[in-house]
């Protein structure tokens, strides 16, 4: 069976704070903002960015909406309180139900779930905009791949992390990183309606298509290949599914090209390049 | 003095509407939803659609804000009744105020406008999930390169015609359209406030800038350059600055890269490959 390849967690943590203290940097701004969901990811991002540029200098908002569990709020402080990183928590439940109802979008579970992670979307940025600061990722590359996120919601950032890494990467960084045991153990959710969790949705867990993803993704194994290799036939057809239908949202915003400068096509710039 | 290349707007009619046609065929899905603010480019962009795909497969919808003026959502009517677009207002008045409330954010009007541009955009996508369709985009290289947007709020979509056009080339492009000549006489304006102009807030038009912009940022002169070519010294340094403070909004995201296949960074894929 082909695995995912091993990274060093240590290493990467190192890495990955050097990313986030240079990016901070370079834009003069004090603050990273976080949403801290209760979930890992999250964890990770704002315990990664505590360690960059120190605990005081990440501003961490809890952001709970009508759908949100109890356990998501009580995770999100564990984590807080766990690295010092001051924690806000925006109760978004009024102002979600008014735009839901003014948009007709209340009773369908997908619509409001997207309304509700692009409304964390605008808190954090206002948020990043009044301090000012930069809006931290949450997003990894599992979910960019298969398209589990909400575009312009839950996957806009500024400074993203973890969106290069797969999630297996992420669960060994997050133990690297003395992430608390009960993130570490819970099933990933979207925390959008009572008992979701993404395994349930995708039909399969990140650890199992993982490595479907990198052979695929990166080394370019076909599906008969992938199952002549040993993994189960089912769970490939069901993993590439997923990646062959959100292939949309790897890249969000399709731009007319008719110069030989188009933004962000043509000419990849650093973003804050000094001097 | 250097002046920005003449195009042929007929010409670039066809090659935008033959891209907007191609687009939405890949994705399967029946239309495109377009937010008409009024202004120009919004204006220009729905027509090209209608051009492309039938004005009864675009979906336009007008969302007057709190500050929003009578005259903007008079000009988007004008414009749908033009082209036969169908036409929906959404008024976001009290959501927005519920939202603002909560945020504290009201009585700052940068991030009360970037509220209500980034409620603007979870309008449309949900229409576009509802229906489903695709958002059209609307803005202009000049916006971007000028910083003069707001980051997953005007700026997000999911198909941009305009996006690698100088707003001098929409007038022309405009006119070519036969967009209603109210659109094409009065200045851009955001319309957060009354009064407000893109040119009062940047402090010149984009017809001067674009040729600045386009000698600089795509024939690379510099701004002494740029000056002994006949530009005035004043108005490229505030055209300049402008570009140079804004420049992290071309690249909305940046994420660390660990691997050799960053998405969109190392593999910039087609969104609708067939077969």
């Amino acid at each position: 069976m082909r695995e995912l390849p091993r990274v060093n967690s240590e290493l990467l943590a190192v890495a990955l704070r050097a990313f986030l203290a240079e990016e901070l940097r370079t834009t003069g701004l004090g603050f990273y903002v976080v949403g801290l969901s209760g979930g890992l990811d999250s964890a990770v991002s704002a315990v990664l960015a505590a360690g960059a540029v120190g605990a005081d200098r990440v501003r961490a908002v809890a952001i709970p909406g009508p759908t949100s569990s109890q356990e998501s709020l009580d995770h999100a402080r564990l984590v807080a309180t766990a690295f010092a990183i001051p924690l806000e928590v925006v109760d978004l439940a009024g102002a979600a139900d008014a735009l839901a109802a003014t948009l007709g979008a209340r009773s369908d579970r997908i619509r409001f779930g997207n309304l509700m992670a692009r409304l964390r979307m605008v808190t954090l940025f206002d948020r990043a905009r009044a301090l000012p600061g930069l809006v931290l990722g949450t997003s990894n590359k599992s979910e960019v791949l298969l398209g589990y996120s909400t575009l312009f919601g839950d996957g806009a950032s500024a400074v993203n992390p973890l969106g290069d890494l797969w999630k297996t990467q992420i669960y060994a960084l997050g133990e690297q990183l003395g992430i608390p045991a009960p993130l570490l153990a819970k099933a990933p959710t979207a925390d959008l309606w009572p008992g979701q969790t993404d395994a349930g949705e995708l039909g399969f867990d990140y650890r199992d298509a993982d490595p479907i993803l990198y052979w695929h993704h990166e080394q370019g194994l076909q599906q008969d290949e992938l199952v002549a290799a040993g993994f189960p036939a089912r769970l490939v057809e069901n993993v590439l599914r997923a990646y062959r239908r959100n292939r949309f949202k790897w890249r969000p915003t399709v731009v007319a090209r008719v110069s030989a400068s188009a933004v962000n096509v043509d000419r990849i710039l650093p973003r804050n390049p000094e001097g």
